[in-house]
C-alpha cells in the first residue's frame, strides 16, 4: 500500500476534528449555541436555473442527457461558456481550449500533472493559500513552493516571487477572490506579477504558466473588478468551478480553459486531455454541464453573503479585533489578539469554529467562513464578545 | 509539459476515429446506411427510478442536496448499499469500507494510486481486457503485465497466472461481465484463481489484492449468476459503477468497496481516501449518489439487449461468423474469418464500425456493442450479409 497515500487519508484535518467537537458540543449545550464557522460549504440555494434547468432536461432528452459526452464536455456547452467569456471579459477563449472538469479541484490536479514532466519541477503559490494546492501539486509529481506575505494586506508579494523563480518554475498559482483571507488582486498587482513572470519567462526561456484558480471569480461585493487574467498574461491557464457561485460544490462542475495566447497552447491542451484520462476523468457530469452552461452568468444570491460580511465585520471590528476588509469570497480573516492557539481554544469553549491560519501558510490569524445562515452570525455575536472579553483578562 | 500525458491526450483512439468516419460516411450515403457498434455508451433510457428520483430530491432538499458530502460519501447512501450487499449477495460489508466515486473509472485509478508503493509493483489482467486499465496502472505509478488467454472461451487462465505472479504483485484485476467478450466468469473458475491468488500471498508473504471491476455487473442474461468475488477471496477490492446497469455512464458515479476481510481493511481504505483526495476528487455527485441510492437493485430495461444479443448472435452465426455467445455484458465478440484489418475495412466500407480486439490485447477478433437501437441491428443485416460474401470472395 502506498504509504504517503495513507498518511494523506488517515490524517485527520483540522477542520473534520472541529465539525466533530461541534457536533459533540451541540448535543451537550444544544444546537443553537455551537457556531460553526469552518466549513466553506455554501449554505444558500444554487439560482433558480438550476434545479429548473435539471427538470428541463431530465423532461426533454431522458436518453442521452445522462450518457457520455466527450472527455473535453459537450461540444454546445463550451460554445456557451465560450460566449460567455467572449461577451463579460471581451476575451476570445476557443471553445477548443476549454476542458470540462469535475470541479475545480479536479481542474488543478489536472493541470499539475500535465505540467510536471520531471520531479525537479516546481509551483509557486503565494501564502495564505489554499492546503490542497501542495497535494495536488506532489501527487502531480512536483514540488510547492509557498511565498510569505510582504504585509498584512496580503496582496501579491511580487519582490519574493522575483527571487523564488529557478529555472525549475513551471507554473505560479493564484487564488483571487482568495481563501482564506478574502482579498481581491487589483489590476495593478495582476500587472505586476505578469510582468515580472514575462521576465523570468525570457530570462530562462521556457513559459512559466500562471493556474489563476477562480472558483470565487463571481462571489464579490461593492462591484469590485475581478480582473480576468488571460487579458492581462498570455501563458494563463484558468481553472474555474461553478461550486461556489452556483451553490453546487457537491457535484464538482468546473473547467479548464487553456489561453489561446500561451506558448504551445493545442499541446498544453492535449497534455491536459491526456491527464485527466490517467487520473480516472472521463467526463464531467454530463447533467450538469448543461445545467450550468444553460445559467451561465446566474449565481446565487450573493447578497446574502455580503450581508453576513457586513454583519461579522463591523461587529468584529467595533469589539476591537482588526479583520481583513473580505472584497471578495466569503471568508473574514481576523487577526488573533493573543496567542493563536489559545485564541482558538478559547473560541472552541464558548461554540466559536473557525480554523486558525497555519493550516493556511501564515501564523497568527484565524479564517471565519461566513457562508452561514444570517440567524447563527446574529447568535454568535455575545460568544464573540465574551471571547475578546476574556482575551483581555 | 509531461510527454507521456500529452501523448495520451494527442493519440487519437481508434474508436474516435471510427465515430468521425461514420459522421463522415453518414454525410454521403445516409443516416440509416451508418450502422455504428463501436461505442459502449447505453442507448435505453435510465429506470424511472433516476429521473423520478431527481425530480423529488430536488424538490424536497434543495440547499442541502447539490452541497459536499463528506470525501467518502454520504453516511445514508453508503448504509443503503450495504444493506443491498447483505441483501442480495449475503455477504457483510460494513458502511464504513465504501467510498463512493466518479464512476468505475475514478475507482480504479484511486484503487491502483492506494496500492502502488513503488514503481515496481504490477498488477495483472487476463486479455480480452478493458485498455484502459493499463493507463490507470500506469498512473499510479504502476506496471500492468496482460495474460493471454489459454482458449477462446476467453475463461481466467489461471495456469499461466500461477507462474506471472512475482514478488512484486500487487494485485489481479477481473472484469467479470466482461468488456469485450461478454464472458461471464463461473464460480468454479472463480474458486480456482482464489486459490491460486492465497497460494501465492503465502509464498511471497504479502496479500495480493483482487481488484473485482464490475460496473456489469447485472447488465446479464438468461438468469446467469455472477459470483460475487468476496465471498470466494479475502483480499477482494470491488470497484462498481452504475453506468451501464441504471444507463448513467455521463453522471460518473460508482464505489470502491474494501472487503472487511481483506488483510490491513481499515488501513488500505485510508490509502484510497488518501488517493482519492490527491488525485482531486473532493466527493462524488452529491445529488447522484442519493438518486442510485434510492434506486438501488433497479435497472435499465436489460431485455432490450437481450433481444438484441438474441437477434445479432443468431444472425450473424447463421451467416457463418464464429461468435463467442454473450452471457453479460453488451458486445459480441466475433472471429475475423479473414484477416483482422481486412475484415474491419470491408466492413467500414459497408457503414458496419466496430472496435478490432487488438485494442484489448487478443488477435484476430472484433467486438460488436449492441447497446444500440433495436431497429439499427435490423438495418444493418443486409450489410453483414453483404460482409460474409465478400469474405469468401
Amino acid at each position: 500500500m502506498n504509504k504517503k497515500m495513507y498518511e494523506l487519508g488517515s490524517k485527520r484535518s483540522v477542520i473534520r476534528d472541529l465539525f466533530e467537537y461541534g457536533r459533540n458540543l451541540a448535543k451537550e449545550v444544544g444546537e443553537d449555541k455551537v457556531y460553526d464557522f469552518s466549513l466553506g460549504n455554501p449554505s444558500i440555494p444554487a439560482p433558480d436555473c438550476v434545479n429548473d434547468g435539471i427538470r428541463a432536461l431530465i423532461e426533454n432528452d431522458a436518453t442521452v442527457i445522462h450518457g457520455y459526452t466527450s472527455a473535453t464536455g459537450d461540444n454546445g456547452v463550451r460554445a456557451k461558456i465560450s460566449a460567455y467569456i467572449k461577451k463579460t471579459f471581451g476575451f476570445e477563449l476557443p471553445s477548443a481550449l476549454i476542458y470540462m472538469t469535475t470541479g475545480a479541484a479536479a481542474a488543478l490536479s489536472i493541470t499539475f500533472k500535465a505540467l510536471v514532466d520531471d520531479d525537479h519541477d516546481e509551483f509557486i503559490t503565494f501564502a495564505p493559500f489554499f492546503p490542497e494546492y501542495k497535494v495536488f501539486v506532489e501527487a502531480g509529481g512536483g514540488k510547492l513552493k509557498v511565498i510569505k506575505p510582504k504585509d498584512e494586506n496580503f496582496g501579491i508579494n511580487v519582490d519574493d516571487l522575483s527571487t523564488a523563480i529557478t529555472p525549475r518554475t513551471v507554473g505560479v498559482i493564484i487564488n483571487s477572490p482568495n481563501n482564506p483571507s478574502g482579498n481581491v488582486y487589483s489590476k495593478e498587482e495582476i500587472i505586476a506579477l505578469s510582468e515580472t513572470l514575462e521576465k523570468k519567462s525570457k530570462e530562462y526561456a521556457h513559459p512559466i504558466y500562471l493556474i489563476s484558480d477562480e472558483p470565487y471569480r463571481e462571489v464579490v461585493y461593492d462591484k469590485i473588478e475581478v480582473p480576468y487574467v488571460p487579458n492581462y498574461y498570455s501563458n494563463t491557464i484558468v481553472c474555474y468551478s461553478w461550486s461556489k457561485s452556483m451553490s453546487l460544490a457537491g457535484e464538482r462542475i468546473g473547467y479548464i480553459a487553456v489561453s489561446p495566447k500561451a506558448t504551445d497552447a493545442g499541446d498544453v491542451f492535449f497534455a491536459i486531455c491526456g491527464a485527466g484520462r490517467a487520473l480516472g476523468y472521463v467526463c464531467a457530469s454530463s447533467l450538469f454541464q448543461r445545467v450550468v452552461a444553460n445559467g451561465i452568468g446566474q449565481t446565487s444570491d450573493i447578497d446574502i453573503y455580503k450581508a453576513n460580511r457586513d454583519k461579522l465585520y463591523n461587529n468584529l471590528t467595533r469589539l476591537g479585533l482588526t479583520c481583513l476588509y473580505p472584497k471578495g469570497a466569503f471568508y473574514l480573516f481576523v487577526k488573533c489578539p493573543i496567542e493563536s492557539k489559545d485564541f482558538c481554544e478559547k473560541a472552541k469553549k464558548l461554540g466559536i469554529l473557525f480554523v486558525p491560519s497555519e493550516s493556511f501558510g501564515v501564523d497568527g490569524w484565524v479564517r471565519i467562513a461566513y457562508c452561514v445562515a444570517p440567524d447563527m452570525i446574529d447568535r454568535s455575536l455575545p460568544a464573540f464578545e465574551k471571547l475578546v472579553k476574556e482575551c483581555k483578562e
